[in-house]
């Protein structure tokens, strides 16, 4: 069956980016697309990349214009979806692109965010180990026909899915974990800041949120919890780099003493070998983050260094694909029992 | 005095950084310029940009050709200075920017390098705390009156001055220091590799040397000791990012248990308080590496972050001046007796 | 049914490219990929971005491993195919990316490549008009059940669509065209050359072959005539600026005097009306290059510069899409009866 | 003796450009910046790239923070500084980075700019020249102790110095240039727009203003009447591309039918021989736009292309230098008696 898809917010680049995975869906027809103050314009005028999908026109974001589809895919800034997703019907499948609904800590949106606290849906994160260590349950279980779900954080998910195998299998340290990551600016959306000009980003490395402020930290604590970890720390820094799309991040954890390099590398290994989507190169290749644009998949190299006694687990990304709306859609694709790698590319757009 | 100065290496990115801030330096006069396949050339038509050195040509990288000079500045590939240093008269200020002459250690030499081992010169960052913890002691020291000086690695310098005055304040731990670096391709030099292609480093970033094995490494350690690091240890990854030229290196530490923000912060502005090219930013504020492009700065943004027990630094710098050849004749001047800071800028080409 | 596929040069962008496409085509399977130094190595080991062709192992480029498939694509430099095709059975089609069959005059092709002549096949452009003025007859003709099919030049096909509606209309002049074109670098390929290193692309623009040299012009004048020029004469510059991939060509041409706006855009809108792949935007609207990226289209906005008494065309284009590997699988559809479209992605992976 | 200087419009791209070159110009102290929305922060804390200015702080852009200055340089937007500098006393030099003073006729300004028309002060292109054909008389003349200067558009003075020798000398036409410019968007300014953003422009080309709109024709129209071209007619696109600075504008013009190459690149030759910032490359030679970050010049390449009928002249520029505040800082030199190149860079900070 088809399944009639609205896409909130449909102006700016995560709902660009839906909208060109759904428009390649054999099983999803974009019907509706809304945005706040693009309403009335074509949705072709304002991402004129998207050829196909000419014949629609942006509407406003009202729950209105939402109803009467089978799936919703919000992608709203946060603090935008959480009074609106209350509006809609319990049996349409809204995923949430905006952080409104990932945090199941109400102190930690508190600290990080601010504002009401909407709750927790299923993380949108299908590949996370989260049965703790030892065991190898995985996030994928708890999307298979909910309703409600919560696509990750494209920097917490890329740490997590980074770190997660080690911390199950019991090989690192879940204190002093180190994350720094390359970012693209698409990340950060269309929004008109003087530092997100491309006068300042073009040739420049820049740093932000730095030392612990970073909203996805709490994200990453809470999906490394899930992996086993007791009270993760994690020192989390993004870089802006002057690449449209993209992360490259570095994530290093110490190695519990006494664990051989084969037996660190083997917990990657085993937690991923039957993903579609996570890769883990072979010993001595490390991923460039061109080789995911336009895929939704994670490409990871993994180095252990003795020297340091840590493991050094590098992840390549498209922010916008596998970080949000790719992860939008896998997740949907499970919750609607669909096959779980419909809709969605393995190659990358390279060079 | 005009000082007669001949530059070997001058077809490549570090040479011509040399000539370029040379020709603006008062007291420096370059008569020769030497290549290897080049020679025969006119500089210009090898480095365009130096339009006010059209007369140069250059010639063949030989003991004869630099012979007569007061200084001699090599930018030559690591292994190819030693030998020809040695028959450079005793008198002549020879400033080397390759790796020949860093390291103390013949072990590290034998592991990260290889080949004939020529000894260390004096290290060319003046700035560096070397008399270890609580001494306020400065590298500037050694390099008055030296004819020697290794010019430092431009990763490692900019994680030695991250890092040296927390551990030479005994505010920061020395084991398990992790740095992530954004560099630009410049840094690898004009090396004719697929992975340097243009096509391969615009849209992506990309890690190399992963896991302990770069170069750079021992000459932090080294560095880092001299500040009164016990054993330090060193998780480092240098990630390849689209810009010309340029690092932002986000490193951290483990803050010594107990110790506040505010005296954590005092041990950099303490050690940064008069030093003309090293600028700590107030709290709150991180550097961007375009704002140091052509200038001899290094730029450090510092924040605490509490949660993960650790101090985060940000440099940026320009790889190829306060990095390599603007490095090189600050310590040129120290040695000749002439003011630091002729002939170097203190203001980025921004945007 | 499925039709067999090698790709021969599939080491280099414009093969990666033909893969990239293929891989996701209903109708196509990859059985062999050729290379020439990579041979023996996998894939995906040089190709990392193509991970759902992880199984493939490169194979030398042989007449006897090209043998046996029902499609066979040419990725090679030119001067190299025209042998090679020479010993591939009659029935197979075969798809030239490079240059050994797209010029049908033999001293265009010594004045401009020199080497051995092989003759022209069906040139890879199916929206090209091609019977002169006033006629409607398109290069799509031509292809339906040839064998051989020569793809076209990215920088010639994206002139000759730019220009050809106002020619076969007879409202532009074909003497004094003026093209210039900002192009990305993968358009050259992976050769290892030093103005093609990254370091030297950022942050800069440079042009090439100026000066009526380019070995396109021949291609756009033999495309042009086809759409009735007499004599047509193009001033053609190609300026390299730093992205990884695409084309924005600006096309300039005189109006024929007395011709007013509404008709010159006339011309292109009924070209170009019911072209899946060709988009000419409303008036006001200029397209950008990103918006083209994977895509096989090529977007054209039109003005006409009242004061300069010329048209300015200025189109958008993925030089390894739609000027390379997507023209050559769109053509290939045509010619094996497949719909045109088919495998082939109308939007764009913007931004 | 030393010259006070204020800036005006310090906060942006052109204004900071300005405060670099000033603050290593032997003879000017710059005393005042002002700005608009960021009066009352210190300088150096909106242009992080200046820290030898660490000592200023941004003041309100009014005529009584501008007296008692030796030197006032304006960097406002168009339409802000013609009411401004009415107020300023006729014995200070003012030179205005903006375009309210450099068009002669009203109706161009009404045309292309519109609001109250200010008049023409004494452009600033020292090189241009202006006695029409067959004169070699120049703009610098006319700079000489006027105290008001029109610093020049940066895309017009690029195209005006780029044709005028072929004008002057009677060796092009003036019918039926044209002109294609890949240029980096600082030269937009620091304006809150979506098409500047990072993710807007990385990875992309796109063209604005086309079809005879944009404002900097009228200005060469202007500049090439003067080098004694009767209604010339200039068919202007300019192309954003991913680089921070920089243009690179290829021109061609038609070639007086029976005029050899050699009499073709005499001219220039001709113009340009004592020109300390204006370079023409040698026959074969091609600029890059990045080998003028910084400097001051302005570097030419030149090739006839017979086969069409043209010249085609390649000019690289740092729009932020010699195009618009090297430009203004030269000129002043000169109205002041200074040297002319003083505190001007020849050499490009590249890569």
């Amino acid at each position: 069956m088809t399944f009639a898809v609205a896409v909130a917010g449909a102006s700016g680049y995560a709902g660009g980016e839906l909208l060109r995975i759904l428009s390649q869906h054999p099983d999803f027809e974009v019907r509706t697309v809304t945005a706040h103050s693009n309403a009335g314009q074509q949705l072709v005028d304002v991402q004129p990349h998207l050829r196909s999908l000419a014949h629609l026109t942006l509407v406003d974001t009202t729950p209105e214009n939402l109803a009467g589809h089978d799936v919703v895919f919000l992608a709203l800034p946060h603090g935008k979806s959480g009074e609106l997703t209350a509006q809609l019907d319990a049996d349409t499948l809204v995923v949430d692109c905006g952080a409104d609904h990932r945090l199941e800590s109400e102190s930690d949106w508190a600290a990080f965010y601010g504002g009401d606290f909407y709750g927790a849906w299923s993380y949108g994160v299908p590949e996370l180990l989260i049965g703790g260590v030892g065991s190898e349950q995985k996030q994928r279980e708890r999307l298979v026909e909910t309703r409600r779900i919560a696509a990750p954080g494209c920097n917490a998910s890329t740490v997590a899915l980074s770190l997660a195998p080690g911390i199950q299998a019991g090989v690192i340290e879940s204190a002093d974990i180190v994350s720094v990551l390359a970012v693209g600016p698409s990340g950060a959306g269309k929004a008109l800041k003087t530092n997100l000009l491309a006068a300042e980003i073009l040739g420049s490395a820049s740093p932000y949120a730095v030392g612990g402020t970073h909203r996805h930290i709490p994200e990453i604590q809470q999906a490394l919890r899930g992996a086993g970890a007791i009270d993760p720390t994690v020192s989390f820094t993004p870089v802006l780099v002057p690449m449209a799309r993209g992360i490259l991040a570095t994530s290093t954890a110490r190695i519990v003493p006494g664990t051989d390099a084969a037996t660190v590398r083997a917990a990657w290994e085993a937690a991923y070998a039957d993903e579609p989507f996570v890769h883990l190169l072979p010993a001595g290749q490390m991923p460039r983050s061109a080789d995911t644009v336009g895929a939704n998949t994670i490409l990871l190299g993994l180095a252990v260094d003795a020297a340091a006694g840590r493991v050094v687990v590098v992840a390549a990304i498209d922010n916008l694909v596998k970080g949000t709306a790719g992860a939008a859609i896998q997740s949907a694709n499970i919750a609607l029992g669909l096959p779980e790698t419909t809709g969605l590319a393995l190659n990358g757009v390279a060079p």
